[in-house]
């Protein structure tokens, strides 16, 4: 089953993992596998954790929900002990596919050696072909692999070394959880482009992608892991933290606040939910709308209508139903089914729309395909006007730090203009926040164009880092019309 | 993956049937397959379809969701035809239980015959022991089967004749779906307890428990099965509606409107949403609480929420974060982490809670232990107080018409007042919508009590039919303190 | 994976099932699992048992072998009880055709009835129109089922009584073990077509379809259970006989003798594999051969082929090897294979045959196909001579009594005459066993015409009972050129 | 299912692989799936094929039967290309076990790496720990693994030179199918312990561990790959033989005349049959014995029996009956079923055996505990006296080549002497063919102390190469009293 958040269409980026890791925890398999239940909307493609008993490590990866790999006794008994570190993925394919899942683990001269990454190294492939010209053998087409050979290779004595030696070679967007036979290390790249925060509950330490994994499992937050920050835990309790990479600006995702993470999380020190209604705020503040109902894309569009209602007067109504079920394609019935792909997960709630002016409400437009839809399924159940409200800027280049998006001449924003768009989707007007409005809602004072306070590249092509594997690509092919970044 | 609208530890009432009909379809089969899907809430256990090409009947069914069993082209193209019938359904139990899904099919004299039911037969157990001792095979335990006896012992011509002849023979709740070579019939008990739609696509005729089937589907539709009605379609295209138990008043199920039904369909004349909200609207007026927000428990509280907020110029707030991910109990982790069953599913969004006075509003309480975590939930993130308010009236008695309640001794209502009750959940106060406000916001006066427009046993113990297997099974027990009903 | 014994190509004749049934014993259904996997080459397609432990029915089924379903002690402890009896059975098709693995259990007036059988009811299509014309529902495509449904609709008062009534109006062959709340009853129709023994271990009494489940269980054989007779066993050990049939003379198939039984079984009385043995002997004197080597057709030619070398003075040898791993057919590689699907089970022993001349020795020929690749096989190998030998009379007519058998018109023997027989399997010499040698190998002083000791009707078309259904078919259709029986 | 030549009681030696490959086939894999069919007994847990198009590999492993991985079209359409290896294997455990079947793969700098290993290196352990420090990253705990990570870090221009280079390090007993984009390189370790054999079909160069698998595909057999020799066939179709380590004395592994090989394969140029005959012979010759029937354990002791029986002129008789449906192990029924583990397997021919003299022949004898069970299920058959006869000496000592022993103090002639196993074993008479005997049989004039003609250790302790990983682990811990070789 698919992300009931987000669309078969694929009208949605996707994150593409989440992360948690607990050491010094009395059942750290048990509370891995529950933290990563509640990141499970960053991946629901497979699952892996890996445990660590003072003798051994033990492996457990599989494809489908955390609940369908994790919840049995049995499967935790067969990860025993008080350190573990697990992931949740979006796309793998296929049953050989088995072999991308993470966290992966490799047996190094030092001992074994697990590491789960949220993120994308944007010169994996440049250093994958240096390390197997070297005699290094690969298992996976994970990006992931090239840390671990880095860091067997190495010829620095400790582990830690190693993996500071290692990441020295990389460029983009980690966050990682490695684990050794001497502890737990959580890192973050230099830009802090991924999200990784640290809590506690009781003796053990945690880490993970976000805080409400904490809430679920009862622990409390600490803080986040800084940009370019190692975390060491061991097995005595001691913390140490190491900077080796300098202190550049930090540069988060700014689309966690947007999309990615639950709105019951805090992220760059701001409650998402908040951060989402402030968005609805600012929307109908810079793009006012005369009508009846405010009615949210479901579910992801609610905190932002809120915001918009609450802002504008306008009745807040759920006039799109959303089923639970969704997921799989239907064969189509031949008797005059229309949109139904779009009606099995979203029904118009006829006897209130009809002979309504609605504003809609959406998080995004990726590829416009599934505005479409919605905005002729209230026409169809009578609507007397469908306007459209977009509670981000338009998504107009690809993202190379972790995210699924599709290629960038599918972005309806890389395609065409505000009026084209709207004509595109049939709505009476759009309109989308404006990129300061956005930063206002997540609690800055507008963008700061000299140093920007988020990676916010899908809306503006501004890349904070060198993407060394697509300029080799480049180099390779004639540079099509819509690749990203286009001045690189 | 169990029911995400509903409640893991068994604080929900549940429906235990969809049904689904479609005749003179050009793809009957996939029409009731997508049909079956939108009416996944009323049962997800299990799901079957039965077709008929012309010469010959197709059966297939599966344990688990429709879209497991039915989304395949390899499925539909086993069920060739233009009429076709499904059912989903709760419970079933283990493996063998395969036996007991619906539709169930026969090979009587005529042909074969198929039929789908909804409710619960309440003289099944008397009815079935008559049968065995005349020679009759049961293949399961399923009520369901004692009609389909019936018919083939039946010395009637015709199958419509023996049809009638066997329901004359029955007493309990029913809607059902039945086919045969000569076409397909729909009837519906004489009070109308189970609810039942007959729509139309092009020349199809569909027949459905709830209209949003056909919204999904693409459909219209045309109006109700009456009460008593049998609704006899031919391959011709040809109706006949046959009335052969006069005509008692019409007794259908309140809870449809509660709970059961999806919001974005029409019951018993009146939109569910609106039914919903205005619930909502006559609580807020009935029992007014002075609060900073008003938080639905999702999803099902949301629409009664709204009216309550709308109604009491109170915020609606999302103050509880569901998980779409829920299902599976995990193992819980020792390090501290506390009633973490019910944050795997819902989770307190801190920042908007801590230090504000909350309405919770939720459909109704059934064994009150969920009721118990939440409000202690928004108590730990920091509420200052927690009052709750509940969209139905207390639900004190068992359903024996087709709804899966626990024994009457586990209904909180039934064991305690209403001061008992608050206190059991630890709510600063607690209130139940009016017996009579229930009425007048599904569109009624207020309650009849000589002649009552709805079948609310369980609020009221008033049960519209004789239960004669409950009144056998009772003589040969001691009467259980709680059993239902008290008078009987 | 199919029976290794036999031949993918269909090459034999396969019986359709063996039964076991235990009572009074301390493990039944362990016994039952046991007995029933010594009985594997009888059936292999799907197995089942059903037990009682005084006061409920068990039953558990499942396609494949024995071992698949019933060696776990999780599968044994579901079925509890002193009292079991369960079924092999060669061919379902498809999932859904569980329904008719047997035992079949029904729970009539009288409480549980369970029944396996062995056989095949001649007149169940008869029975079975009549059955339904009445209001009786079958469950499965089974004619063990008409004599549930006799049983059930049957007026006497007892169950042994009711199971008389409907065995009296059974045409055909059956050996069947029935199970109800009372004890077991064994019994085996008026000519005793089909075979059954008794046995006992301990106190407790079995029943099997051959001497070997006995030798494996560790039980030691009593007798046979007697054409036309019931053996009633009750749960304080007393053991009844009952012949409400009269006293016919027996006709046991013969064919058990040439192929179907276990060499180390005893059958009517003679030990299987000195009556192949014997066999081989008597097509040694009847139709002698000059040649090298006699080469089995493994595993089946392998004990008249020590008759035939035993009794010629040549030597006995391998010169076909059999693979153990049989069953599936592979795609054939381009390059110049020939003939694999053969060489797959059966590859020559080239250095021995080489330049040799080989009798060939095999139990029987059904199409030829086989014997033709097996012939063409030798001469690949080199061998200078190929002769046949076949350890039974042509086999020229099919069987309705339990045996699988191709439609008579793709019988070798139906097709053509000896010489053409040897000219389409390619050998120097074809010859059979003679109908009176057969009679004399299996103990007999040649086959008597007035009364024949056996059934054969595969060699001689003497069907020994009517049958019914297959009259009322031919009624229906113009007659075939080679339907059976031709005089009928 | 486990190897029905085989007994569950582990009372056999197991082989633990097959290999298979094909260059320049039209059907490269399906030749090869066929191929490995032929060659299941020396491996049934596992199997593995890698193809190449041209252009890419494709890998496709599982555990169990060839046929249950191999025989389906799609299956082989997943395989495509020219040129194909294959492996079947003896031991894997668990699922996790499938990272150890072969073919292992990797991507080296110079492009895929297929390899098929039969054997075993017995200073893996070493290789590896070196590696490791080195940075090489292990996927299994296959020591195959240890030559691709020797092939990947060499620093040879070639592959064919890499490869040598490797083997150079590598002490132990292999013959291994390598794959890579300029075609395929078969070799054998430089005394030929382990078999490999050269065939052709049409265009295509085959590569197979037993001359069966030729016979079965319908290739003839060029030759064996020499001891020491490396065989390179391009796509070309040219062919080079490389041999890099000199000319040792070749010492092919004897026990596969005894056993391993079927009895149809051609082994160090001879007949396998009739090497088994022959031992026979040599058995009759060297320890006579006054009986009335010779009775093979089948199947295995079935060739040996022939010549016993032929030299001797005791009849041969099929004394015990093997069932073709072994396996598992099922609940023991509590009722006096005694030796039932056997007699699922064997069953004494009763009517055969009571009275007589018997002369068992079993191919050897590892445990003891089978030969135990069959001697008592004689004797209780009603033997008169049981001689037991072994077609190889003693088995002594634990194989480090590839071949699956017990520890050796759980060999019955590493235990006791002569009289003190036929006391174990209950036999009236015990004997073993002698070793020199055994060289007779199988075409030399007995053993060259000095330079054996054979690898003879698991009868003679004399292992022909070093052993290093032994000695190490032995130097670690306290010498065991068994442990192999004694004077090492």
């Amino acid at each position: 089953m698919t992300h009931p958040f987000r669309d078969a269409d694929g009208d949605k980026l996707r994150e593409e993992c989440g992360i948690f890791g607990a050491i010094n925890a009395t059942d750290a398999s048990a509370a891995t596998a529950l933290g990563l239940h509640a990141l499970q909307h960053r991946g629901q493609e497979a699952a892996g954790i890996v445990s660590w008993d003072g003798r051994e490590f033990f492996v457990r990866r599989g494809l489908g929900h955390v609940a369908e790999n994790f919840s049995s006794s049995e499967a935790i008994a067969e990860l025993p002990g008080h350190m573990a570190a697990g992931h949740v993925r979006y796309s793998t394919t296929g049953g050989s596919g088995l072999r991308n899942v993470q966290p992966l683990y490799a047996e190094l001269a030092s001992g074994g050696f697990a590491v789960a990454h949220n993120g994308n190294i944007s010169n994996a492939m440049t250093l994958r072909a240096d390390l197997v010209a070297k005699g290094s053998i690969f298992q996976s087409t994970s990006d992931t692999e090239v840390i671990i050979h880095l860091v067997a290779t190495s010829r620095y004595p400790t582990i830690a070394d190693r993996l500071v030696d290692a990441l020295r070679l990389v460029e983009g967007a980690y966050a990682l959880i490695v684990m050794t036979p001497e502890g737990m290390i959580a890192c973050r790249d230099p830009l802090g482009i991924r999200p990784l925060v640290m809590g506690r509950m009781g003796d053990a330490v945690l880490f993970a992608s976000e805080t409400v994994a904490f809430d679920v499992v009862g622990a409390e937050v600490i803080r986040e892991v800084e940009p370019g920050e190692l975390v060491l835990v061991d097995f005595s309790g001691e913390i140490r933290s190491v900077r080796p990479f300098g202190s550049p600006p930090a540069r988060p995702c700014i689309f966690e606040h947007v999309y990615f993470s639950r709105p019951d999380s805090v992220f760059a020190g701001r409650s998402v939910y908040e951060a989402r209604k402030a968005i609805g705020t600012q929307l109908a503040i810079e793009s006012p709308c005369d009508a009846d109902l405010v009615v949210p894309v479901p579910d992801s569009g609610v905190p932002a209508a809120l915001g918009f209602a609450q802002q504008s007067g306008i009745p807040f109504e759920l006039g799109i139903i959303r089923s639970h079920y969704v997921g799989r394609t239907f064969i189509q019935p031949g008797d005059g089914a229309r949109h139904s792909s779009v009606k099995r997960k979203h029904n118009a709630n006829r006897s209130l729309v009809e002979g309504r002016r609605i504003v809609l409400i959406d998080d995004s437009i990726v590829r416009g395909t599934t505005s479409l839809k919605i905005v002729e399924m209230m026409r169809e159940a009578g609507a007397a006007e469908v306007h459209f409200r977009v509670a981000s800027p338009p998504t107009a280049h690809s993202c190379f730090y972790g995210v699924d998006t599709p290629e960038r001449s599918k972005l309806l924003a890389a395609r065409m203009e505000l009026e084209a768009m709207r004509q595109f989707i049939k709505a009476d007007s759009l309109a989308f926040v404006s990129i300061d409005g956005l930063y206002r809602a997540v609690g800055r004072e507008g963008r700061s164009a000299s140093c920007p306070q988020f990676c916010d590249a899908c809306f503006t092509g501004d890349y904070p880092t060198s993407l060394t594997d697509l300029a080799e690509a480049q180099q390779k092919t004639a540079e099509l019309p819509f690749a990203d970044p286009k001045a690189a």
